[in-house]
């Protein structure tokens, strides 16, 4: 399966908040042996969420990630633009208006035009439990394609993540990887025995990340696959040993 | 000025990288004034960088500042992305190659195919220095429009930022900003009075960030302009005296 994830919020566009959300998400789904092929982050501006969806979407993308805008506030409005992407309408969904009724009736707060707010969800969506906080996330699909909306508070995004994506979205493997760290070589050097492991591999793909300038030439190497069977992990084997054998050759170093 | 980001790596969509480059510009953007209205992550795939780019475009931003794919290796391929969104070939430039060669001479190593493929870029681009690395980032102009290339390594693109900047892309003024933290309302609760005071101010945006579930109710709330005049400063004070005034009123209290 092959995701993208829209990451909802003015406060990424200004850089006060790092988008740490994205990264968990993409991590998460790597685990799981899903590929992501964009991440776009929008202001909270209702054109702009939807016309990025509808984008996702001609791009391809049928497995869609949101995350941020489902809160009380005049500015929260992913659910609206989730269904002007699909040319339908938000309608208060009864089953979120209960949970939203029963934890401000908790909170022996009334349920006020802001707070109901929070339960208009897209025509046809499946709202999800927020355990820690009061807005839904919510699920909808169309054909084969799903939109997943989550919180963009941290806490909150992470527990309706961990607790609904595999019933929502099956895992389809896992990452299989290695790391290793050379020193005395810099990345243009290493970049021919690369490419030459890759072609040899061709189900492993290999990032070298310099992590100084090239004078000082210390690079990690992450070779990867995301695949259903451990028989990628023998390929991963042979393919450090020969990279090794190569570093060595050229005179650097493997650091343990 | 309205900007867009393209950031360019695999290791940011297998969520093994946070991005931080993308909130650095974010908010050295926001410090001049100027409006970042998009980001968008893609993988080092020269399909996906060209047309995000010209999505972006589309989309009317004619600011444009992306990270990643300059390096030496053959997943690198920003160069070419930028050239093939606008129509045009990569040529090897000879300010680059001499950047180039003074620095693997430097080094005493020869210019490999690898390392000379670093000067190889869009035709009509101007190359820019890279006082940290090897890899030369790069401005390409068409008419009104501006892409500037900037490495992914945060210490080389954080430089090349800094020095290029303001040539490139002036300063239109600065952000004005408050940040006052309430605690015992739930956000739910100051979205109506969040409303009205933007309504009131409507140069100033305002932005509430609940700290945890809404039982414990503490908000940050972040009320900003961007502006090339101070005059929004006493507006900035009007706001926030108004809205301490109305946080006491409902029971709520502002931290120092």
């Amino acid at each position: 399966m092959r995701f993208a994830i829209l990451s909802i919020g003015f406060e990424l566009l200004i850089g006060r908040v790092v988008n740490t959300n994205s990264a968990f998400i993409c991590s998460e789904l790597a685990k799981r042996g899903h590929e992501v092929g964009r991440e776009i982050t929008v202001g909270d501006e209702l054109t702009a969420i939807s016309s990025e969806l509808k984008h996702l979407i001609q791009e391809g993308f049928q497995n869609i990630i949101t995350t941020g805008g489902l809160g009380p506030t005049f500015d929260d409005m992913t659910a609206e633009g989730v269904a002007m992407a699909f040319g339908l309408q938000v309608e208060e969904n009864s089953l979120a208006l209960q949970w939203i009724t029963d934890k401000y009736d908790a909170m022996k707060l009334p349920l006020t035009a802001e707070r109901r707010k929070m339960c208009r969800l897209p025509v046809g969506a499946q709202p999800i439990y927020n355990s820690l906080g009061t807005a839904p996330g919510f699920l909808f699909a169309d054909g084969r394609l799903k939109v997943l909306a989550l919180p963009g508070v941290p806490a909150e995004m992470t527990a309706i993540f961990q607790k609904n994506l595999e019933q929502i979205f099956p895992s389809e493997g896992r990452m299989h990887e290695r790391e290793i760290r050379i020193t005395g070589l810099p990345e243009s050097t290493l970049a021919t025995y690369t490419v030459k492991l890759m072609e040899k591999y061709p189900s492993i793909y290999i990032k070298t990340h310099p992590r100084s300038s090239e004078g000082k030439s210390e690079v990690l190497v992450h070779a990867y696959a995301m695949s259903g069977s451990d028989d990628v992990e023998s390929q991963l084997d042979s393919l450090i040993t020969a990279l090794r054998s190569s570093v060595e050759k050229l005179g650097g170093r493997v650091e343990e």
